[in-house]
Parts: C-alpha cells; structure tokens; sequence
C-alpha cells in the first residue's frame, strides 16, 4: 500500500514541521535513497551512518524501550551515548519489536518503499525473524540486502560469536602488528568492524549503480570482518606468497625497506620514511653527513636492512639533538618523508584537520560530529543533525502510534 | 573522435583474439565502466583492483620502460614483483609519456570514451601535466575524476610527501595502538593507504550511481589518507569528545570493557572477549569458578577494569593449564567471543578462507590472487586475469604503436 503510506506521511510533515531531520531536502550522491538500517553497534551503523553523510535517508529500526546495545555503551555525556551519537549521525529511529507480527508488517510496508536494507545479525537470526533476504525481497523485488557478519553467511565458524579483536585475531593482522617484546598486537581501533562497514557501503553504491543502469532485481550482499581484513593484507600477503612462510612482527618498521621507523628526537618519537636512494641520500645531507650514503654497510635497501641497528644509532645520534618539530621541518622541506606522531586531540585539533573539516561542528555548540571524509566537487557533503532519540520517528513512520496520538489529541 | 576510436577497436579485436582479458566479456556490478588508471604503488591502484574484480574496464597508465614504481618492489617470483601482481590483478596496461604532446592526445582520446580517472600524484602534479579534473573534463564533460593522497588536495600540508607511515601517525591512530613498554605502534598493514583506496572506490561508486540517476555532470572525489584513518577512529574520538583528553596506550585490551584482552595458554596466546553480564557469568562456569561473578572485585564492567590484573591471574590460571585450541573449544561453545591469533599462513590456509574463497586460485596453479571480499547474490565477483605486462595494451589502445606494428607485419 505505497500510496496510502505516501499520503499518510505527507500529512504528518506537516504536523511535525519542526522536525528538520524529516523535511529537510536531503542532497549529496545517494539524495533519494532510502536505508531500512535492522544493524547494531557498530560495522552495520557505520556502513548507514556514511550513507545518511551522502543524504540518504537511514530509518533505523531499535527495539522498543532499549534501542541499540550501543545507545548504554560508554563514555556518556549529559546520559547519552557518545559512540551511540557519532556513529548514528543524521538517520531517524524508530522502535519496532521485531518478534511482533503486526510490527514486523510495519516492516514489510517500509521495505516496500524502500531501496536498501543493513542487518548485522548472527547469521540464522534473521531467517528465524522472518526478515531474510528471501522473505523480504517479497516485499520489493529490487531491494538491496547486505549482511555484515564476523565470518559470512556460509564460513564453518558462522555460528560463533566475533567481536572486532576475533577478526583482528583470525585475520591474521594481529601477528604483523606490533614489536616482538610484547606479542601480537590489536589495532587501537575497531578497524575490522569500522572495515567492513565500509567495505559494505562500496558494495550498496555498486549495487545501486548496477540496478539504476541494468534494471537489476534484488540484490543480495554478504561482507565479513576476518574476509575484509585478510584482502586488505597486501604487504603481508605478498610476502607470504614469495617467501611460503607467514610475515612476523617488526616493530614500527618497515619490513624491506631501512631507513623506515620510529627514531627518538629530544622531546618524543619521530617517523622517517625512505624508500629510494635519492631520500637516504638526502637525509644524509640533512644530518650533515653526506658521506654516510657512500658507507659500504648502507649502500642500497638489503644492506642497511641488514645493519640496521648502527644506522639508527647514527640517525639517533643526530635526532636525540632535535625537538620533533625540528626534524620534521628539516627534513620535510628537503622532501624526506617524516612525521611526528599525534595523539587524538593534537590530530583533530591540526590546522590540517579544520581545513579538511574532518569534524563537523554544529551550531548548538555540543560534541562534533565525525564526517566522512571525501570531498565531492570540493565540498564535503555530511549530516547537520545528531543521532536520534529512541523512537523520535515512531509517529512519521509507525501507522498505529500515530492513529492513537491523533485520538489522544482529539480527546 | 569517439566513433573513430570504437571502430578502430574493434577492428584490433580481431587481431589480438588471443588476449582473453580484452575480449571476455566482463561481469559484474560494474560491468560496462571504463576506467583510466593513472595511479600508482598502492592507494590508487588497490582502488582500481576493487573495481575491476567487479567487472570495470581498468586501462592502467605506466611511465615507458620502466612502469608503475611497484614493478621494481620486492618480494619477487621468476623476476616479477608479487606486490605489483597482487594489486594490479585484472587490469590492462599501456605505456604513456604523459609530458609528451603526442601521448597526452592518446590519453584524451581515451578519457572521452571512459566514465573514471584515477590518479594519486602528489598533489600539483597533475595541473603540471595538464591532466587534472578542469583539464580532462573538457575531453569528457561527464568523468568521475578521483585524486587520492596523504593530505588531500587543499590541506597546508598537500605538498609535503606522505607514506602509510606518515598518515597512521598524524592521524592519531599509532598512539592508540601498542603497548606502554614499546610505544604508539603501527599497524603492520599498509592501512592508510588500503583504506584511502577502499573509501574513494565508495565515492566513485556512489558517483556512478548519482551520474546514471540524475545525469550529473563531470564530478570531482578528493581523498586523503590522513582524513580517512581519523574518520574511522570511533572509539578513540568518543574517548577524546567525552573525556576531553587524548587516549592512550592500553595494549591489547580493550580500553573499557573487561576481561578483553589476550591470555596466555600452554601453547600460545588466545583472545577472550567479554562485553556483558552474562558472557562473564558463562566465562566463570566454563572456567569451572562460577562463584567469582559474584566476586565483589569482579561485579560489573568498571570494576573488572580497576582490577584487572588479578582477574588476569585467575583467568591464565586457567588458560595455561590448556591448549590455545581447547580453550576456543570451550568457551565458543559456550557463546564466549574467544579466538586463536593465527598468522597470514594459517589465516588463508584455514577452512574458512577456503570457504569464503578469500584467495582466487588460477588455473595455471601460480602465485593466487586475492579477491575483493564481497559476495554480491552467493558468488564471489572477482578477477581471473593476472596484472598485466608492462605495456600489453599498447597495441589496442595506442593508435600510433598500432600503425607502426601493422606496417612492420605487411613489411
């Protein structure tokens, strides 16, 4: 039934006119796309929460009364979830309790209208729900349905519970990240999650390309974290495949080529990068001590790989002299590659940062908003509003909830 | 000269009906995208990687001679470069001076009849070349024209030289991920530049599709891997936003919940992952001590934090009393998150990645590719081309290469 939902909806806008999140036109790539969001936490809410950035609408589905495990996920301010509000920037929520027949037909009259759904249940759940790829593509022949899962809908360890660090684990990436001393090594970030997410959303636009040009009928997407961190291991792979025997943990550097590291300067660590002849020698020129590029023990890549330990000691030499700041302009003004190495606040708070508007910064003054980060034709399309409150857009989008507010206000 | 263009293809088809990846007819969500390739080493070409194993057309542009500097890089099998062979997958190659007159005539020819560019020059270059966006869409006023870098196009840092290293440090991720004994740590992933291909490979996706939907008209995607690390970084900015205080180094733990971490067992080191009440209740009983959830020490989640050091003692009380594999036995059985860390040996050799056709075994039984990790409808969109030779292309892309070689054929 589109066009009574259509009309119904039309008449409500005008009721909550002051609801900019619903009336607003949305612009951006995806402008006109509508996203059933059935996922939690985090790689599901990500893939949506960079849809809605390129104007999408994301109508989130929570269950009623508690919302999305990650709206009671710390740290809070003011009670509200920070990680809930960032990562839920600009979509609409409302409650359905999805064991609920006449709920889970509010459902089916929403994937009707609508273009994509994201779920990041356990693989089973959602057949069991009967909100499957086959159940609902009965609902809209053109849908597009992508599950993120820890291992995909057909791995042997579908069943088992995976959180980020499991990925991390199976993937392989622990075991080439981090210093022999202290082991394999977690990425600080929930990148196998925050991956996927992504990986998910480049998989929903090409999607929607194939169906725009092709006319295709509905869609299935199926992305895990273990297969998304594994395909992005090109370094480590394809040391795997040349040498029959698995990478291991290297430190800070680089696994070919020296010198590539962390080097301590007078007031913290300090990176360098160089992967050419021409950079070492212009380090040396830097250091001022040209005649060390003629040393026989660092004359090409394998040979100061193999002494590394003594060219460090003369680059330290010359570092443990120098703020970082000092290194960095010497050597980035010569064209050697360095850095120093930011914590968060110094990242977000960079004159690189505002320029580039890695946050959004509303007007009500409160917490930023995370943005995505591409420029489209110069200008970087992302959401103005903040996460939703549970249900906020129960009355627009729920039939029944507005029927009986309607009679409450008539009474 | 679009119609001159296809017409003389076509005639070259004919001739070269031995080189299977210009006439097999491709599949794929982006079947039918033609792709001019002018990025090289990582961000740009995994990008173009990601679009071919979907069906696009990806003419790669090299440098005469000598080709993409990751030809040159190492490891290497029978004298060609693995990393190249892994990145490159799927693509066609042509050799173009592109500070030649004549050369540049060839590129526009080409960009006329394509629907993408990519490039990853440092950026400046292409204004240089003259081939940057304002250039090339006046050959093609419908191009998605991709530029992807360290800092992005307009940043105070733009001209400064940027490798993955520099990018995991300036974005804040290296001082979250390691230990306090050994420092911020880089993911031992090329990362940075990985994911920068994987969020512009989104965006011009999501610019195919608004160009097929609305018939825009040429489009610009600006990407830079600082940008996108911190983007990613939800954990770390929620931490940062509600704490006002930059995080720090906390291991392989993670930063809130507890027990999570790595654990020491007979054998080597298992993940445990606990997120609520009820998975430390299930942990306790399969550690045979259900009475420690009531433990006073070990109540709720903030508690566990402040005392996980003696937490961690009872737990590899336990682990180490077991191998690493009846650990995961026990506790996934259980519904607990737990997991071995495997190596990039073990991480591609396992049933899973067998299943989920993580690597893409040739028929000519080589060195396999890896393929993108989607499933689009059960199958696995993917490449079954090796990269290309340094300038194979040449003959059917390079009309003055083609007249030459057809009057040395009638000499």
């Amino acid at each position: 039934m589109p066009t009574r939902w259509g009309r119904q909806r039309l008449a409500l806008n005008k009721e909550f006119s002051m609801n900019a999140a619903s009336t607003q036109k949305r612009q951006g790539p995806l402008a006109g796309i509508k996203v059933i969001d059935l996922s939690r936490v985090l790689a599901g809410p990500y893939c949506t929460g960079m849809m809605a950035d390129l104007g999408a609408e994301v109508i989130k589905i929570e269950v009623p009364d508690h919302g999305d495990d990650s709206r009671h996920l710390g740290p809070f301010i003011d009670g509200e979830s920070v990680y809930y509000g960032l990562i839920n920037r600009g979509k609409r929520s409302i409650e359905l309790d999805l064991k609920s027949d006449s709920d889970r037909e509010i459902l089916f009259q929403l994937i009707n209208e609508s273009d994509v759904v994201v779920e990041n249940f356990r693989p089973g759940v959602t057949q069991r729900l009967g909100i499957d790829f086959d159940s609902l593509k009965q609902h809209n022949p053109q849908i597009i349905y992508a599950s993120i899962s820890g291992f995909g809908q057909n791995s042997p360890l579908a069943s088992y519970p995976a959180y980020d660090i499991v990925a991390q684990a199976m993937s392989g990436l622990m075991s080439v990240t981090g210093f022999p001393e202290t082991g394999p090594t977690r990425s600080g970030e929930s990148i196998g999650d925050v991956c996927a997410g992504v990986f998910a959303a480049w998989a929903i636009s090409s999607a929607l390309f194939a169906r725009e040009r092709h006319g295709e009928s509905a869609q299935y997407i199926d992305v895990a974290m273990v297969d998304v961190l594994l395909s992005m291991q090109l370094t480590g792979l394809s040391n795997l495949f040349a040498n029959n025997k698995a990478p291991s943990l290297v430190g800070n550097r680089h696994p070919v080529s020296t010198p590539f590291d962390t080097y301590q300067a007078k007031d913290g660590l300090v990176v360098i990068a160089i992967a050419s002849e021409k950079l070492f020698q212009r380090l040396c020129e830097c250091m001022e001590k040209p005649t060390l590029s003629q040393d026989h023990r660092y004359r090409d890549d394998p040979t100061r790989t193999i002494n590394q330990a003594a060219l460090r000691q003369e680059i330290e030499c010359w570092t443990e002299q120098k703020s970082v700041e000092e290194v960095c302009d010497l050597l980035l003004n010569a064209g050697v590659p360095a850095s120093p190495i930011h914590n968060l606040q110094q990242a977000t708070e960079s004159e690189h940062a505002q320029v580039r508007q890695v946050l959004t910064h509303l007007h009500d003054g409160g917490t930023p908003l995370i943005s995505q980060p591409v420029f489209f034709n110069g200008t970087k399309p992302h959401v103005t509003q903040r996460a939703p409150q549970l249900g906020e857009g129960n009355a627009e989008y729920k039939p029944t909830t507005i029927t009986t507010k309607s009679a409450e206000t008539i009474q």
